[in-house]
């Protein structure tokens, strides 16, 4: 495993850091967009990369269920088949098998489920996860793990995250060592603080390229969220990278460097592009609104991504009252532009040491809510 | 009336031209993608340019429904709305009023009909169309004209041109002439020879800066379509450019410019890039056909757009059967730069004085059929 990072400075808890792989290099704090089936939805890799990410996420439980990860390992790897030729990290399967698929049955040695496609049976284990990273070629694997549901009782949570920790052994077993590509573990336990120290300490045991904090931004809340970082990110390994999973809205996002996270994924800004709802530095905005329907003004005046650049509030409200596919396009744009730039003012906030002023900030600006109509 | 036109070179029949507009030149013969509703659609504006189109069509009856043409005209006309600096020519509305709307009621004032998005009812005349078109900043404004439906009994066809012709005396009146703007009327009559040179007769006398035949590709047939431009485009003013209405596929385009015309729009490059079928060099493909299921292959070999460079037909087959958008962008993008590829075939040959064996070659290559299966 030699997925390298660089701890470059620090402000109060938050991390500059720079991870390195075969890919490529990734500065964090940093947000990776979601390639679920091998495309950022509406959008073409280039586009992507002029956001300012560097790093995608891709989905192990879709693509192995379409087209395949044999078949993209013949055809060359994920970055080949979808065209992007930086960093890639894969999740492990674990969390859409128990959102997505139907009839899943969990046992020590795996899962097993049927497709949400066409029904038909799968079984995926550590060994097997390890195996369709490895073919999707993956620069960041994922070990395979429970996800716990919330809310939990404790004695569950307990042993759904031992179940994860034997998991994550034989993740480590299986997984092949090769220049420029890692794996990380994933720490468990629910919003229970002896239950993340436990693994944590399980995991350290193990020895990872990173670790992950999973089984968040499931319905706790984003207080309930921000304690439990508030009391595991202080006993994660500080050499390592810190990755939340699923997480999260902008201000979530911000919370969590404040508390030591390095790296984040989430399908918000792409889903929410799809759905006419815009993330902005005042807030969010639905385009589809009447308000919007003669606005002349950019989506975001303090933006300079082709949406806001070039459309005004009318086309982008009107791309929706019509079903056009240029809104989901444009606004998936600006919303993945968004949180690029969410990632880089975090960067050069901790590079200067004045992380407190520009989340204080950042967060006036979210309150000032949308601007006024005309 | 100013839309300039240069005839560069002739072959045979075939015409080597250049449009002067206020917002820019064309080369002709040329195709022009369709922007329905303010967006030519899965497309970004910038993506359409590089394709080579230099002018867009915009729908009059889809606009003045959404998002209105007073709107557009408030927002800046056009151009600004949907961020495309170059030419625009807009339909009259005549052809969707028939195609797409309800209780159509037409009189020798015009036509009243129900919008298809809401019910509400509308009137269409030729000074309401003139008026919506120059709301719309419209380069090349359409006569407003009564699109005769196929087949139809000559007396039928013959009434219908004669009111499309008094509708277009009343278009010509109520056009405002500006520079770079111009006006073309459109040549009815069905596919009866007389009625047709009657049409043009009529329409010469008024003076137009181009002349479009209209009424086909309405069902008759490539054959039928060829007879007619046979003994039409030869009666049709040498020093003004025309335009053939709605056509076509690629060999349409081609057997159209060897019969004398200077411009086309179609949705079918749009349209069949969204459900998978793609135009190349060797025919159409079927992207969603599991032939393409494991093939490393780009699309068209023979291409260099984005679609061919960077992707392969399994990728673009996986996009497809998950749904995905992208899978749209990129065919449409393929298709578009096809169409633009073969008019710049057909430019090349016109002035090169080599359009028969040009031609020649494009049909034989066609009928060979998409490459063998690996």
């Amino acid at each position: 495993m030699t997925v390298g990072y660089e701890l470059i400075s620090k402000d109060g808890a938050a991390r500059r850091g720079r991870l390195t792989t075969a890919h490529g290099t990734i500065e964090t704090p940093a947000f990776m967009p979601v390639g679920t089936a091998a495309t950022v939805k509406c959008m073409l890799p280039d586009s992507v990369k002029a956001t300012g990410a560097e790093i995608l996420l891709g989905n192990t439980y879709h693509l192995m269920l379409r087209p395949g990860a044999e078949r993209v390992e013949k055809l060359g790897g994920l970055h080949r088949f979808m065209n992007w030729s930086g960093p890639i990290l894969t999740d492990s399967g674990g969390f859409q098998v128990m959102s997505l698929s139907k009839l899943r049955k969990i046992s020590e040695q795996g899962v097993t489920f049927q497709s949400h496609v066409d029904g038909k049976s799968h079984e995926l284990t550590p060994e097997s996860s390890m195996k369709i990273q490895h073919q999707l070629d993956s620069n960041i694997t994922m070990c395979f793990d429970e996800c716990t549901p919330f809310p939990v009782e404790k004695k569950d949570a307990a042993e759904s995250m031992r179940l994860s920790m034997r998991w994550a052994q034989r993740s480590r077993d299986a997984f092949v060592d090769r220049d420029g590509y890692g794996l990380f573990g994933i720490v468990q336990g629910s919003v229970f603080e002896d239950l993340r120290h436990e693994s944590i300490e399980a995991l350290t045991k193990i020895g990872f390229d990173g670790y992950a904090v999973g089984g968040l931004a499931v319905g706790e809340g984003q207080e309930a969220m921000f304690s439990t970082l508030d009391f595991t990110t202080p006993s994660m390994p500080e050499d390592k990278p810190r990755y939340l999973m699923g997480v999260g809205k902008p201000d979530d996002l911000v919370g969590a460097v404040e508390r030591g996270i390095d790296m984040f994924d989430c399908v918000l800004p792409t889903r929410c592009g799809r759905t006419g709802q815009a993330f902005t530095r005042r807030g969010t905005v639905n385009i589809r609104n009447a308000r919007h329907a003669e606005d002349p003004r950019p989506l975001d005046p303090g933006c300079a991504c082709p949406c806001c650049r070039d459309y005004s509030r009318a086309y982008l409200h009107h791309l929706f009252k019509t079903g056009e596919v240029l809104g989901l396009m444009l606004l998936t744009w600006h919303n993945l532009a968004y949180f690029q730039e969410v990632m880089a003012g975090l960067r050069s906030a901790i590079e200067g040491g004045r992380l407190k002023e520009h989340a204080a900030a950042f967060r006036t600006e979210q309150a000032l809510g949308d601007i006024e109509p005309l």
